[in-house]
């Protein structure tokens, strides 16, 4: 399942929902689906069971992930791991609390989970079965560590924890055994780059500019600034759009939408033929005579398809 | 509570923050406290009664209050309200549910519920304590459309429930009895507007450009960009920091970071003296003859305050 803002963030969410379902062809085994990221937080607390493996962005991956890790008991039961090409990282969710530094109180559980998925990645499938099921045994008993479990049974610190993991091995839990798989061999990589690798788009060459974006600041209303930009359009350029804060405020828009001193005009190429980048720089030249331009944006289309969203109302 | 992702959005998130605080001096008698979005969302879902009134953006507002409703047994118990200055909108959270439409299955207690927030908006208090009595009292009776409630009770369709609401006025419920103020006097408004209203930040005055980012397309390496950079620098600017995808790749960083053909390369004045658009527009013409620039974003200072966060690894 992909997790997403697609609806919205339609740049950013949309490129990665396209991928997600351009990568899923390759693994027709596999069943895709996607989700919007609202309705996958409601799902979650309402149904878990639906879902299986949830791919996400950075942004919402780590809202959703605490999330989940809230549902299996809190932080301290939620393992992660990070794989790379070339490096990776295994570590607890959670982060360092300092305000329980060396108080020997700290739960160990999802750092030793962490853990467990390094030994596997590594091979040493064994080894991570034996402590797992010490683990789970261990949970089982009752043993727990003050952030969580029956408050009716005294906690023991994170020595005491260990220890009784440690005098567990060999002991296997009544729900949820792992089956002890034999080691796997590991290949020593000792693979050394003298350059970063360069990812090339494979779209690069069919891009074309077709517009940009300018924000500028003006405390000017919208009819005004519309009059000026339309004398900055020249020849290249027509005039598409302007908004505040999201909202369009010429060609139409409401006469009660608040406005702030920021405006994001759009201009298009006029006969909608491929632009240069000449001609755009003389546009931010020409508005930069009216206008402090705060940021910029080309707006490219590969190929026949816009790489950019339509603003509201356009 | 404000609900925020200020230690990475730290532009959008942290100012939002900034404002929270700052309005939240106004209303002492108010307890201001603020968490990370993602720490919110774990704790909503383990221990949803730490938190009163959250204030959030729109993006992560809509993926929390999703939740919530999830927490209240799924969008068909969620209304909501949109309070304006001149216009006021009270709906359910839930979207038009186009594969249910005409089939009377709805569950019609999300949007009773935003009617009830309307009315108490327009002082009509009595009517809305009336209906919302009655709508409790019809679910501790246990009717229930398709979508929740007892599986060994049959459901009813909306008119039904709608009925049964109906039938139920006067009657109030075991639990959660709403009382029943007298009602408000309205305040009729026609107030008019003939422009727009234009919110002029107080900070304006005290802005000075400080640098700008370009992001620019390129498949060269990071030290070459970094020498080609230099020397389009000048006079007024110095190459401060060069990254990928959010990743610093010069003056320092990893040669295992994959590079996609898109950096951003920051540029600031030289002496820390103010810029101006001029000086801006310069370095662009300058390094748009190098490099096709895709967007470009001014940085700035508000007194002796940055209005841009620091890249990484800078």
């Amino acid at each position: 399942t992909c997790g997403h803002k697609a609806n919205i963030m339609k740049i950013t969410d949309g490129l990665f929902l396209e991928c997600f379902y351009e990568v899923a062809k390759e693994f027709p085994e596999l069943k895709a689906d996607d989700v919007i990221v609202d309705d996958l937080c409601m799902k979650l607390v309402t149904r878990p069971d639906l879902f299986d493996v949830v791919v996400m962005t950075n942004l919402q991956g780590d809202i959703v992930s605490d999330l989940c890790a809230g549902l299996v008991g809190g932080l301290g039961f939620a393992p992660s791991a990070n794989i790379g090409d070339h490096i990776c990282i295994f570590e607890a969710v959670h982060g360092t609390a300092p305000d329980i530094a060396g108080k020997n109180i700290a739960n160990p559980t999802a750092l030793l989970l962490s853990g467990l998925t390094m030994l596997r990645h590594l091979g040493f499938m064994e080894s991570a079965a034996t402590i797992e099921n010490s683990l789970l045994y261990t949970l089982e008993q009752g043993i727990h560590t003050g952030d969580f479990g029956d408050k009716s049974i005294p906690s023991v610190n994170t020595t005491q924890f260990a220890e009784a993991v440690i005098a567990n091995f060999g002991k296997k839990p009544k729900q949820g055994e792992k089956p002890s798989f034999p080691n796997k061999e590991k290949t020593p990589t000792n693979f050394k780059l003298d350059k970063n690798p360069m990812l090339v788009s494979a779209e690069m060459e069919n891009e074309h500019i077709i517009g940009v974006d300018l924000f500028i600041e003006s405390i000017e209303q919208p009819e005004l600034i519309a009059k000026k930009c339309e004398r900055h359009a020249g020849v290249k350029f027509k005039l598409i759009n302007i908004s505040n804060r999201g909202t369009q405020v010429w060609p139409t828009g409401s006469i009660y939408t608040n406005l702030v001193n920021q405006y994001n005009v759009r201009f298009e190429s006029l006969d909608d033929e491929a632009l240069t980048q000449q001609d755009v720089l003389g546009l931010y030249i020409s508005m930069s005579g009216n206008f402090k331009i705060c940021s910029s944006e080309l707006l490219n289309k590969w190929g026949s398809k816009k790489a950019y969203s339509l603003a509201q109302g356009q």
